[in-house]
């Protein structure tokens, strides 16, 4: 699995020193390639990554400060990377928005690693805490920027409750992507989402009654 | 954990005898009590919870062709039982079933022995497989039954991909329940799911343009 294509991880660790690309590649890399050799996360020590990677213990500690905050980079490195909001409209941003979260859910499923990965996140607390605070939460938080924009520009109902709003539309892809692993994730799904949820289920008629 | 109230399972596996309520619930109970007392599921022979129910072996294979089997239904009775539909109209059906839900989604959180259940039944492919055929397959399909019955008496829009209106419907309350476990899932929540999904999300002017 290459890193090339994705990005700097602006979220990503504060560090000490101005970082070294090439370094940092391929110390994730190491970690990728012990995960793919079936190494449990629980036996991924820094010593043994670092032996892996051909650095010093220093070099990555000097990076992150444990194993929680490396194995969330490679989380991060390993799925599609985060996308760029158009900004045209609410239903644009969004569009875009769920586009990236069938798009993970798609990665997740055909790639070993990301579903190992997922896996062991899910039973390790620490780090579930940590990429949920680090990962999920900063995405939801941006959804919900996106729709109160929505509200205030008139595409989204005033009353309208935005955290119910966030989950209705990203509900139907996380639960295909992770309960339901044989549920279809189609092309096209975002924006059927999308539609169906904005235009309501009523007909019509008792719609407009 | 009692199974006073719970009932008897329709879909569950065909025996060769009449039932004996009592000796089922003393197996049931008596692989609980082993969860309770923290033994994994790896561990739970058919000898060892015969020897804890008080039961020869031979009466439980009498009943379940072997441990997934059993330990279904020992799920399906720690779970808040299956609802009664009333059948007026697809919002009161829909309600019920979505009001069910949270139930199981809060019994869930609240409830050490589901909630170790669930995280074991996960881990074990077999199990999961079998749970996701007896159990959640089964609860799918009568929400659907209950949509398409709603787009033949006009309260769906016959063009709603049902599938799609499911996911819809349950999404938030199991993206509550299953990844977000400090989200909140009041009183009133299926209420509020039913409405604001039948509505939809547009400014009225919009949607009647």
């Amino acid at each position: 699995m290459s890193l090339a294509d994705s990005r700097p991880c602006p979220a990503g660790p504060v560090r000490g020193r101005p970082r070294s690309e090439a370094v940092e590649r391929a110390i994730l890399e190491g970690v990728m390639q012990l995960l793919e050799e079936g190494v449990p996360l629980a036996e991924l020590s820094i010593e043994r990554i670092a032996r892996t990677a051909g650095v010093g213990k220093a070099t990555i500690y000097r990076r992150w400060s444990g194993k929680e905050e490396l194995f969330i980079d490679v989380v991060r490195a390993a799925e599609p990377p985060d996308p760029e909001l158009p900004g045209t409209s609410m239903r644009d941003d969004l569009l875009v928005l769920l586009e990236n979260l069938r798009q993970r859910g798609l990665a997740s499923r055909s790639s070993a690693l990301l579903h190992n990965v997922h896996t062991q996140m899910k039973s390790n607390p620490r780090i579930w805490a940590a990429y949920h605070e680090n990962v999920i939460a900063p995405r939801r938080a941006l959804v919900l920027d996106v729709l109160r924009r929505g509200q205030r520009d008139g595409e989204l109902r005033p009353d309208v409750d935005v955290e119910l709003a966030n989950d209705l539309f990203v509900g139907p892809i996380l639960v295909r992507s992770v309960l339901r692993p044989d549920a279809e994730l189609p092309e096209g799904l975002a924006g059927q989402i999308l539609d169906t949820v904005l235009a309501g289920l009523r007909p019509v008629s008792s719609t407009v009654a």
